[in-house]
């Protein structure tokens, strides 16, 4: 029988008690006790900076009702981030590490008047790290992104992030349960392996989708002939099965799915042809079920800067619209790295594959003995934690490790530590040490940058990695969360004033950037109001996600992936990569990466954002297609511009299973139009259309014929 | 106390027994005993492939004195490759693996009057592989060489090939001995922690290098203060203490040395400098004891084509020549693995780096549980025996894994099961799963080939690989071998004859490897002898080797390694890239490569081979420099041509510890000579020198001016 608790926050030194919120983060009371306002607005959330050595503590006097037979437990999903459990002043328990859930017999400790305290330590900082950076975090397994981050303000968290209750307990109780899936190597037949600890005989039953029981008794193991395999977004149906573990008094259940998750090596990818040979690349083409899929989707960040205050319903909205986006994966980025249970089952559900990543990024993890026992603790427990699910897909050792603002290579001992664990808990299950591997790339992160060279449509067309697993255009937020977070008085003109920079419009990683005022007004010369801002940065955002996302899969098949960074945000941001913005609504760009990885869709090739009258347009067309299914139809492009809708072909269609093919290419030599933008729109003969809206600059002298030239 | 005994062999199916030579291998026993006559000569070894799927034994009627108080242990270090030992009759013991040692108590099997006996399985050979090729090793952990190279012929051996015995063993006898040392980060204290397993107590003793006592005690760790630390060859002194165990009746020793290998990344590997951005390269420049070294060295191969037959006095030959070769480092290549320990005590002795590999070449492993588990077993006993050598620096997966003729991918379980075991038991040396990894290469293999962007000359000046680890310019063996192995009468002209073939002159890697009759004729037309073949083969081994290794040590400190391959050989060769013949005895070439890794000396980067009269001679001067401090001094650059001698230039060079220095250019328009090769000779001030004789071709008009343009 589970009793929840009321809560208390204390902060070390201080004596009086505020109403702690569990699941919650005890900094996020604390400020509400103190008044500190509305952390996302102006630059408020410093108002906690200097609270960051401090210790905390949870305190409730214990109010549950136990029975002769029972135990007592005090359990928790996690405690951020190192703790002691003292039951009436007295320790009972200590670990260091967030994800592991304790669950501990309190028992023999209880007395019938009792007080449980959660004494919470200092966040981690590296003895000789820079302050204020996420340097800080190089000797801990406490996920960095909270140290600040572009996107995320320097705001160390800790607390019951995870639910914590009083737990009573008898011979009926059912614990670590765990229902292991298993195929075989033609995926004729399933296996599901139960594992669960109680005092009583228990009975197992596996039932599918529908209800219907597929098998049913006390042994641990049931074979499924001829499994319902569970498939990704896109590529079929994300069948679950339902299982349970009862019995006459307890239930536990759960789903599983039958799937296969291979990496193999990138089509293109041999190796060199003339002495000395080196090797080829590592294959990142994902196998599943024994069919290659393009990989298509974003990188995850925590949604809230305050993790505790994450529940089922933002993720269920978050995710939701990951599923709507055509995306079939999401990387959960080392920065912030695991999320709770509930997260994994909507993957589950929604048929989303998730990349797992570990709490590293962006630091060299030089691997003390301390560091390394820690790791391998909190590595553990996820892996086995995760492993069941079927959209656990693989296993990452961290974020940009093998780059040189981290310095870590193969040999580093944290990440030989956990290739070792993850082959030990979870062999089937590929592992990868860090993103990038050789052949995959990050980056460029903005619309326009020399040291990309030049435009997003540029970069990734001269590009020909493997897997594009960050790449980014920034976008401006919505006026109505710009106008949350930034006073009215510094909205515009925009100016690095602390408001804008504390929601990373600028300096968050280099002086321009988020809001790129320098590739707006490259483009579109001094921007005269905000509105004009946040509409001419999200044309920018809309173009250039679908530009690069097409680009990628039109490389397919030898690249097999391209995740944007990123997806979401933690808290109001001025601009972001992200095409959600906080909490969770999306922004316009969301929609043009939507209409990107659509299953299939005739898309364009074009060169560039920016054109003028008398240039000669082109476009490629392609008709891109991985469904497992052949595709076909006929497609009609058109250009629209200024008051002309300009015909420029019509083509025909086939593209087999899986694959795309390449068509015609459009040319025009650009007319005369009074207007700043054309559009050209590929429409399908189903309906369907592609749009991409361009710039367009008239020169002084007017051209009136058209000329269209088609290849 | 120790019981040698007698054996013999017996070919299950036949009734009689032949003598047997333990250590040693029951083919070569066979062989003997049906007067197969000289296995090197001819293709006579092919009398044995008829043999390949039969069952063996040995058989031995226990010898020993056993008093009342002890136990009777069969003993052997290592049986090739799937066995069972029976006593009497009654099964004891099975295994699968040749390298982890048996030790079996037999005491309660005894009656008095015992027959051991050794049944040895057929070669494993995996179902459905290609019949007589090395696919048949992919299930197995046999080191694949015996299935056939290009070197070694298909002979598959088995056998008692390490040292088997009865042991009498009573409570003084002192069991399962490690002295495992370590060092603190800056090395300014090591330690030595002491496993035994013995019934009565003994005493660790630490001497060092002279023999004083450095500390004794009962106590299990030995600290040592400012420890002599061990180095390799050409970097200070292999300094080894030497440790015992002993109690009243029994001692164990052995030699240990404190020293520290890392890996670090290369000179000038910083990832890309613009988006998208991939990682950087693996780390390959060895740091011992916090100094980045230039690893120079060669591939070692099984010495004999029988592995039992190998002593500690073939080892110590051809090490000793490894050490006088200016070498410090061998690569253990996977397809023969392991060697007898004696081997790397030697090592640990001259200061040669051992890059040992574990057994697996040019095959794609897929990792059955079976396999996997054997291979659990046996690295398991690899790394535990040999990870306290000093001279053992790193630790690899196996050969070529990572190229399109094995197949294999970081996500392979054999690789992610050795990484792992190598973690859990000796986690601070390296691991590599493979060579090549990225920016590291294998190849070419011939002094002039179109696959290797032509000329070796050219080919690695026109490389920038961060480690160069097989490359191989092949050479005749010596008159004297080829009248041992090829018959008078296919002596000369050389045709490919069965015998030619059977030691691989031609088909062994394509059709014109080893012999390269093609090449010769290319610089030398058709060859009137024998001789003239040797000769001319010889010529264009030492120079080319010199050209490889001095292009590779100039690309210091961005390329980190050099071994070439390779170093010996099994049996007698009629050609290969070897530079010591069999059994031991050094080609031409030797001496060329042990001139290219001197120290310090001054080096010609030459452009090719061949030069003609009234061409530009050129050759840029290096002072190439790997001792740990400055080198300087003069050098006079002087030409023979004919009968004439060219002074072509002074220079006065001083390099840096650890570094190179390049110089100036010598230019010379080369004048008429009646000759047909000329020798560049760079004069050093001390005495020593450096020469490299290149072919010369005069034309039909004489040039008579000299005209000498330096740079």
């Amino acid at each position: 029988m589970i009793f929840k608790q009321s809560w208390f926050g204390k902060r070390c030194g201080e004596e009086i008690l505020f109403p702690a919120t569990v699941p919650g983060n005890i900094q996020y009371d604390y400020s509400i006790y103190r008044g500190f306002g509305d952390l996302q607005y102006s630059d408020n959330h410093k108002k906690l900076i200097g609270f960051e050595d401090d210790h905390w503590e949870y305190v409730t006097e214990l109010s549950y009702k136990k029975e002769a037979d029972e135990r007592v437990f005090f359990v928790s999903g996690g405690i951020d981030y190192k703790y002691d459990i003292l039951i009436n002043g007295k320790a009972v328990y200590s670990y260091e590490g967030m994800f592991k859930p304790c669950e501990i017999d309190i028992t023999d400790e209880l007395c019938g008047k009792d007080t449980l305290t959660v004494h919470i330590y200092p966040h981690p900082k590296r003895v000789g790290a820079p302050a204020y950076t996420r340097d800080e975090a190089d000797e801990s397994c406490k996920p960095p992104v909270c140290y600040g981050w572009d996107w995320n303000p320097r705001l160390l968290i800790s607390g019951l992030w995870q639910e914590a209750y009083i737990e009573t307990r008898d011979s009926f109780y059912i614990g670590s349960c765990e229902a292991l899936p298993s195929l075989n190597d033609d995926m004729t037949e399933g296996k599901v392996s139960f594992s669960f600890e109680c005092d009583k005989e228990c009975t197992v039953t596996l039932y599918d989708r529908d209800g219907n029981i597929v098998c049913s008794g006390t042994q641990k193991e049931i074979i499924v002939a001829s499994p319902k395999l569970w498939w990704c977004n896109g590529q079929g149906e994300p069948y679950l099965y339902r299982w349970e573990i009862r019995n006459e008094r307890e239930v536990r259940t759960g789903r599983i799915g039958f799937r296969r998750v291979r990496f193999v090596r990138n089509v293109g990818e041999k190796g060199p042809s003339e002495f000395p040979k080196t090797r080829y690349t590592p294959a990142i083409t994902i196998e599943l079920n024994g069919r290659r899929i393009f990989a298509k989707g974003s990188n995850w960040v925590n949604p809230d800067i305050f993790w505790g205050r994450i529940d089922s319903a933002r993720y269920d909205e978050l995710l939701t619209l990951v599923r709507d986006c055509n995306m079939n994966i999401l990387r959960l980025w080392g920065g912030a790295s695991v999320c709770k249970d509930v997260f994994y089952d909507l993957c589950d559900r929604y048929g989303i594959l998730v990349w797992q990543e570990f709490m590293l990024a962006c630091n060299n993890y030089k691997g003390t003995p301390h560091y390394l026992s820690v790791l391998e603790s909190e590595a553990t427990y996820i892996i086995k934690n995760l492993r069941s699910h079927p959209c656990l897909a693989f296993w990452c050792g961290g974020n940009e490790l093998f780059n040189s603002w981290s310095g870590m290579d193969d040999q580093s001992l944290p990440l030989r530590l956990l290739n070792k664990l993850c082959f030990e808990y979870d062999p089937t299950s590929p592992f990868i040490a860090t993103s990038p591997l050789m052949g995959m790339a990050h980056g460029g992160y903005r619309f326009y940058e020399v040291k990309q060279g030049g435009e997003v449509f540029h970069q990734f067309q001269r590009s020909r990695n493997t897997a594009y697993t960050e790449f980014g255009v920034p976008g401006m937020s919505s006026l109505e969360n710009l106008k949350k977070a930034i006073p009215e008085d510094e909205l515009f003109p925009i100016e690095p004033t602390a408001s804008w920079v504390a929601h990373h419009g600028f300096d968050a990683w280099g002086p321009h950037n988020w809001v790129c005022m320098d590739v707006l007004e490259m483009y579109f010369g001094k921007q005269s109001s905000l509105e004009e801002v946040v509409e001419n940065s999200s044309w920018l955002q809309c173009e250039g996600y679908k530009a690069a996302f097409e680009e990628m899969r039109r490389q397919w098949p030898h690249c097999s992936m391209a995740l944007n960074w990123c997806y979401n945000e933690p808290w109001i941001t001025a601009a972001n990569n992200s095409i959600v913005e906080y909490p969770a609504r999306p922004k316009p760009a969301y929609e043009a990466v939507k209409a990107a990885l659509r299953p299939t869709l005739f898309s364009a090739r074009i060169a560039k954002f920016s054109w003028s009258e008398g240039e000669t347009f082109e476009a490629e067309l392609w008709l891109l297609n991985d469904k497992p299914e052949r595709a076909y139809g006929k497609v009609k492009a058109v250009l629209q511009i200024g008051d002309r809708t300009l015909e420029l072909l019509e083509w025909t269609a086939e593209a087999d299973a899986g694959l795309n093919t390449q068509g015609p290419t459009v040319r025009l030599v650009l007319p005369h139009a009074d207007t700043d933008r054309m559009t050209l729109i590929l429409l399908a003969e189903n309906g369907t259309e592609s749009r991409y809206t361009l710039q367009y600059k008239p020169t002084s002298t007017p051209v009136n014929t058209v000329k269209i030239l088609n290849m």
